[in-house]
């Protein structure tokens, strides 16, 4: 693919003359969790409460994964003292933002999702026996895990919040700070609250659907 | 976590009642893309559009990406000829679906996303050189094209169609055959279209919020 210039000519005039009418969803929802959603750098005091993370979670738990699996376990950082914890192993340029957030939450794969089998699938009683192998297990948990990661994402935006989420952090390190048994690995820290002053960037380019898509 | 009843008391009415007003997204469209949208296993015959799934991409691409890296490409498998190549190497429970969805898409990894970052992050110049090592370049796109293909589910039910994500396929042969490059993975195969009749097992339970969600 070359490096043409086509992505800075996305124009959101033109896309919705052109193929909003394609989409079900009204367009002030497609705004809330796609076109004016944005990964915020700085946030209000405006507390996150648990309320509103149990709505998110209420919603977005419908969102399909392999064989019911939903790997995704979350941690919400509330305490000073684990804020600090987790602020210490993020990447520099994320330490500020995972300072100040009103809340912060550590998402990790759970390894061990097939002894909840009983319970998810339940049409099929052995289920458990197709992860009995440990690396299959694991990436079949990392992969779940991450597409449960971006319906939080979206989740986050249904409820009318902004969501910050990183990727540059020690994972090993965060992993045994929030998830020490052994069986989970931290794969995103998402933070959690309203836009303050200066909140975005500039909006980054995206590919165009002919650099992304192809037919065969 | 054991055994407990709780996941099958869920309630949608209870939820309603209780935390609905905790979300700014309105409730029909809640309902299209979690709470009434399922993974669908029968389709009609009625066609996907390109200029459906256009709509789609020009949605979703708006979410966030690590470093806006956007790593997912999408094939299109339109032939009957590369219909066929597909089906063959797609687990025996999943090849009936394949072969009668109207639309079939695999969802890979670019693996060379990083040749791209002059176009996705022109505010780093020097941004591919973070990505040089192969395995934590390797890493850090199936994680993020994991991400865009939740995205991209959530942004086929935006469209009012059906999607049902599969992972259950020979990763090494169905990459070699759609992507033959060497620098791609597959990583999901989602079907697409209207849902035909019986297109719907029973909803599979899900965990509870207190099974999911920890507070440190």
């Amino acid at each position: 693919m070359s490096a043409d210039t086509s992505t800075q000519n996305t124009d959101l005039q033109d896309f919705e003359a052109q193929f909003a009418d394609q989409l079900e969803l009204a367009p002030e929802a497609q705004d809330l969790l796609f076109r004016e959603a944005r990964t915020a750098n700085t946030f209000t005091d405006e507390p996150v409460t648990d309320e509103q993370l149990r709505a998110v979670y209420d919603l977005v738990k419908w969102a399909p994964t392999s064989m019911n699996i939903q790997p995704l376990r979350i941690v919400l950082v509330r305490s000073p003292e684990a804020r600090e914890r987790l602020v210490a192993h993020m990447a520099p340029g994320n330490q500020p933002k995972t300072s100040s957030a009103p809340l912060v939450a550590v998402l990790a794969a759970d390894n061990s999702f097939h002894d909840e089998m009983e319970r998810t699938f339940p049409i099929r009683p052995a289920a458990r026996d197709i992860f009995a192998d440990d690396d299959f297990r694991g990436f079949t948990a990392r992969l779940n895990a991450t597409l449960q990661i971006a319906y939080f994402i979206i989740g986050v935006r249904a409820a009318g919040l902004a969501a910050g989420p990183m990727t540059g952090f020690d994972v090993d390190a965060v992993t045994a700070e929030f998830f020490p048994d052994g069986e989970h690995r931290a794969l995103a820290v998402v933070n959690i609250g309203h836009p303050g002053e200066n909140a975005w960037m500039d909006r980054l380019p995206r590919l165009a659907y002919d650099d992304v898509v192809t037919t065969a």
